[in-house]
């Protein structure tokens, strides 16, 4: 199957200019679902990590099967306010607009392997911040798994000093 | 394993008086992870659907992962102005605030069975919404899957003609 045909792209989503990712139709597809987190499974397993980390919301989406196809654990990273506990936070940029994030003070611990998933890299703004996270909590980013990567943004370079792994690429 | 004692009870959160149900203790352990979606499944394949809903953020922390075991797609059910095709709005209170609901219009075939998942029965507001919406996208709920119920909140009663199933009781 090719994943990249289920996957539609929506112009000037959310503003003028941006072609959206819409990964919808391929998540509503039982197949292709399956197909996906097997693949980002392949991806993920070459890292050997300890636990499965995934920011708010999409990063859910990826980051929970895949936990549970490697019989991993998962640790969301959320949008702030959201989480109970004491946390560690972090601002970030996205590619419109900017937003923070916290993990629990308490969710990783230290030297953990960590293999952080999301639904898509862009200019690596996000990711930034949940590596951020994940060290300040004192675990290890082993590596980077997304469904998608805008090759043409570059977000790749920002994070050049981590293991990045992509199935999709536009 | 008692997955219930993987939850964590936070009191005052997110307001004097309420006592949050924290399941990253939960998702964090791999084995306990395994083990829900696994007990899940169980409680969804009765109910023999063709397809799994969840409303953001948690429900798709459990709907994903269910829908990837059952071999089934997932449709989201996002927070208003999140996705980006045409969509079907639905109001809801929640247990503390009020917030509004969205579904791509074309996410669900007309006759389609589906199973509503999430992580949280309260006081089945939510839900309702989400029952709403994949009705009016004209699909058939053919039942409704929790993580938690918090019993004596009575969301059941609102739910009355729908299967509702949950695995753990508070």
């Amino acid at each position: 199957m090719n994943l990249k045909d289920k996957i539609r792209v929506i112009s000037d989503f959310p503003k003028e200019g941006i072609r959206f990712k819409d990964i919808t139709t391929l998540l509503k597809d039982g197949q292709a679902l399956r197909e996906t987190i097997e693949q980002l499974a392949l991806l993920a397993e070459e890292m050997q990590p300890d636990i499965v980390v995934g920011p708010e919301a999409r990063g859910f989406v990826i980051g929970t099967p895949l936990a549970y196809h490697m019989g991993k654990g998962f640790v969301p990273i959320r949008k702030k306010g959201k989480l109970p506990c004491e946390t560690l936070k972090g601002e970030y940029k996205l590619e419109y607009g900017t937003d923070a994030l916290e993990i629990h003070k308490d969710a990783l611990e230290p030297g953990q392997k960590v293999v952080i998933a999301d639904d898509l890299l862009a200019t690596g703004g996000t990711i930034e911040t949940c590596i951020n996270l994940v060290e300040q909590a004192g675990a290890q980013v082993v590596g980077v798994i997304f469904l998608i990567e805008l090759t043409y943004l570059s977000g790749r370079e920002v994070l050049h000093d981590y293991a990045v792994k992509s199935l999709i690429k536009f």
